[in-house]
C-alpha cells in the first residue's frame, strides 16, 4: 500500500469547516444551527449581480482566458482605479476566489522548505495552502490585549531561508485592521531581508473608524518588486460562492510566472466572472450601506460576548470575526458541545475553534472565532444560545463559573 | 529585489495558450481565427443544463460545501453508478475542474522531490501542476508509429523516488486508448513498485472502436489503495467554464488528506455545480449522438492531414485530438507563421505547438496538436488554411516540399 504524502499527512483540516458533519447532524435531529463558524455573509448578493447572472445565455459555456474575462478585468481596473490604485493590464489575474491568489503567491515567491512569516493568530487556509506547497510556516504571534497588533521586535522572527512575510489585512481572524505605522514597519522588515510582502486585502471596505477602507499596501512607495496583493470578491459582493478573487503585483517576472500558473488550469470560472463584471453598475453607496449594517453586528457581537462571564475579546477594527477567549481550557470541546449536546427551543450555535487559527503548538486552545454574519436579531439569539450553552458547559465539566464580566480586550487569566 | 521562486522560474507556459495573443492580434487585424488549439467543444452545453442555470435565483451565491453540493454529489454517483463503477459517498470530492483534481492527486501522493511517471506525449498542464508542487517527472516515451501506445518495457522507466504512474485514458494529446492488456501491465508495475495509479478519464466517452467507453481504472482489481481517478465534466457536457470536475479514490486515508486540501480553498463554484447536477436529466443517447459527432470530425480530421504532403498522424481510437508530425523542423515556427503571416480570405487556423506536449528536451519539435472541435465543414477549412499555409511557409524557409503523402502512422523520416 503507498503512503501518502508528508504534506497529504501533516495537511490541517479547516477549522472553519472540519466541524460540518456535527451540524448537519444536529440539523438532522431538528436543531436550528445558527452559523457563525464562517464568514458567509448573509446580505443579498447586490441585484445588479444577480440580474447579469439571469442575462447569461451563452449557447457553450466554454473555457475562458487564463487571466480572466476581458468584461471582469475591466470591472476589477475600474474598482482600484476609483480607489486611487491604478492597476495595469499585466498587473493583474483573475483568480479563482482569493483561495487561488494565495496558492499562486506563496507558489510563486517560495520553494519547497523556505519560510513565509505569518502573524498569529492567522486566517486557517494559509496553512493548508503552505502545507500543499511544501513551505514552511513561522508565526509572529499578536497578543489579544493589543488587539492583535503587530509586536514590537518584528525582526526576531527572520530564519535563514524566510522569503516572505503574509497577513491580512484587516485581519482574518482577529479583525484587526493595520495602522500606517505598522505597515510601513513590515515594509522595512522586507526591504531589510529582502522579502516579498503579501498581503490579502479581501476585506478592505470592513472598516469601522470613519474610513471608507483599509491601506493597501499598494499605496506604499518602493515595493514595485516585492508587493502582491490577494484579492476576492467573495465577502465584498456577498459573492463566495462564484469563487471569483485576483492577485495583483507590480512585479512583471512574478506575473508573467503567475500568468503560468494560471494557464495550467485554463481558467477561472466563467458564469462567476459574469457575475462579478456588474460589480461596474453598483451604486456609490454600495460599500457605505454594507460597512453599516457589519458596524451594527460588531457592536451587537462585542457587547454580547463582553456580557458573558468570564469571556473577553478585543473590539474588531474591520473583516466581520472576533476571536473571542472563553473560561474554558478546550474551546474546541465547547463548540462540539454545543453542536452535540445542547439547544435552546430547537437552536443551536456553531462557532470555529480557536486553535486552527493558530500554528504555534497549543495556541488558541481556549478561543474561538465568531463570523458575525448574520442580521443583528439572529446574532442577539446565537449568542444568547453560547451564553447559555457556556454555562451548561461548565457545570457538565465542573469548572468554576466565572463571577463577573471580563473587560474588553484584557486576558481574563 | 527578491527571486522569485525555482518553481515559478520552471513553470512552463501551456503550448494551448500560450499563443493566444497573437490569436488575438490576428483578431485585430480582422483575421478569422480557427481555433484547434484547444479542447472547447463547439456542441452546445446541454438544455437541461442551460435550463438548471436559468433556474437558479438564490438570492446569496453562497459557498457550498468543500466537497460539492448534495446535488451534484448524486448527479456523479449515479452517473457512475450507471456505468457499472459504484462510488460510495466519501470516495468522492467534487473538485474545481479536472485541474484541481490533479493538483489534489499529484500533492496527496507525492512529496517535493519524489517522481511520477507519464506517458509522453502528454497533457501539457500536468507538468504544470507537477512544477507547482515540486514533484519531478519522468517520461514513459511513446512512438507514433505504435499509435502512442505503451512501450513494452516499463520497468526501466522506475526510478528511486517514483511514488506515483499519471496517464489520461483516452489520451490528450494522441487519442490514444488503452487496451486492457495495458492497464493490467501498469497495474502490474504499480503493484512492483508500490505506486500511486493516478487515471486521468475525462474522455470517458469519447471512444471510436464501437464500445460506449474506455475502461476505468476503478474496473480493475486489487487496486483499492492505490488507484486515483481525475474526471471533469468539461468535455462530457460541453462545460469548461464551469470548472467542475471530481478526485475519486477508495483510499479512505488519501482522500480524508484531500478532504482537507479541499476546505482549505472553501468550495469548488456553487452556480457550476447547479448547472453539472441537471445531468441527471440528459436522456439515455446523450453520449451516443456526442460520440457520433466527433467520430465524423476525427475522420475529416485524419483525412484532412494525411492528405498534405508529408504529414503523418495516427488515427486517434479517443478524445478529440490527434497529435500530427509535420514536414517541418519547428512547428512552433509554422504555428506562428499560420497567425502572423498567413490567412486565406481572412481567416487562418490555430495549432498547439507539440513541443510542449513533452517532457523530453527537443521531443515533439515536429509536431502539432489538433482539437478536431468543430463541424466538419468548418474543420475542413481550417485544416485547408493548414495545407497552404504549410506550402507557404516551406516555401519561404526554402524547405523541400515533400513529394507525396505520407501514409498514416509511418514516421516521416
Amino acid at each position: 500500500m503507498p503512503e501518502i504524502s508528508r504534506r497529504a499527512r501533516l495537511a490541517p483540516p479547516s477549522p472553519i469547516r472540519r466541524l460540518m458533519p456535527m451540524a448537519d447532524q444536529a440539523r438532522q435531529r431538528g436543531i436550528h444551527v445558527h452559523h457563525l463558524n464562517i464568514g458567509q455573509p448573509d446580505l443579498p448578493t447586490p441585484e445588479p449581480m444577480r440580474a447579469a447572472l439571469a442575462r447569461y445565455k451563452d449557447e457553450v459555456i466554454a473555457y475562458g482566458p487564463s487571466d480572466g474575462l476581458p468584461a471582469c478585468r475591466a470591472a476589477l481596473r475600474r474598482y482600484y482605479g476609483d480607489l486611487g490604485i491604478p492597476v495595469t493590464d499585466p498587473e493583474l489575474i483573475v483568480t479563482t476566489a482569493g483561495s487561488e491568489a494565495i496558492l499562486f503567491a506563496l507558489a510563486a515567491g517560495l520553494n519547497p522548505g523556505e519560510t513565509v512569516l505569518i502573524p498569529e493568530p492567522l486566517y486557517a487556509n494559509y496553512l493548508g495552502f503552505a502545507t500543499v506547497l511544501g513551505v514552511e510556516v513561522r508565526a509572529i504571534p499578536c497578543r489579544v490585549d493589543e488587539g492583535y497588533h503587530l509586536p514590537a521586535d518584528l525582526e526576531r522572527y527572520v530564519v535563514p531561508g524566510t522569503r516572505a512575510l503574509l497577513f491580512a489585512n484587516p485581519g482574518n481572524p482577529t479583525g484587526t485592521v493595520y495602522r500606517r505605522e505598522e505597515i510601513e514597519r513590515l515594509v522595512a522588515l522586507a526591504k531589510a531581508h529582502d522579502l516579498f510582502l503579501i498581503a490579502d486585502e479581501v476585506y478592505r471596505e470592513f472598516v469601522y473608524d470613519g474610513t471608507s477602507r483599509s491601506l493597501s499596501l499598494f499605496e506604499f512607495p518602493g515595493l514595485t518588486d516585492r508587493a502582491i496583493v490577494v484579492d476576492s470578491l467573495s465577502k465584498r459582493y456577498s459573492l463566495c460562492g462564484a469563487r471569483i478573487g485576483a492577485i495583483l503585483s507590480r512585479n512583471a517576472e512574478l506575473m508573467a510566472a503567475v500568468r503560468r500558473f494560471a494557464m495550467a488550469r485554463l481558467s477561472p470560472p466563467v458564469i462567476g466572472q459574469h457575475v462579478a463584471a456588474a460589480a461596474l453598475e453598483l451604486g456609490p453607496g454600495y460599500f457605505a450601506e454594507v460597512r453599516s449594517a457589519y458596524r451594527g453586528r460588531r457592536d451587537v457581537t462585542v457587547r454580547a460576548l463582553r456580557a458573558i462571564p468570564g469571556v473577553a475579546c478585543p473590539e474588531p477594527e474591520g473583516a466581520f470575526y472576533v476571536m473571542a477567549r472563553l473560561p474554558v481550557p478546550d474551546a474546541e470541546d465547547f463548540v462540539r458541545f454545543l453542536l452535540e449536546s445542547f439547544s435552546i427551543d430547537g437552536e443551536t450555535t456553531m462557532l470555529a475553534p480557536g486553535n486552527g487559527f493558530y500554528h504555534t503548538p497549543g495556541g488558541g486552545a481556549d478561543e474561538v472565532r465568531v463570523a458575525y454574519v448574520l442580521e443583528e436579531e439572529k446574532l442577539e439569539r446565537a449568542l444568547q444560545i453560547v451564553t447559555a450553552g457556556l454555562a451548561a458547559y461548565q457545570e457538565k465539566l465542573g469548572l468554576p463559573a466565572a463571577a463577573t464580566a471580563v473587560a474588553g480586550g484584557a486576558p481574563p487569566r
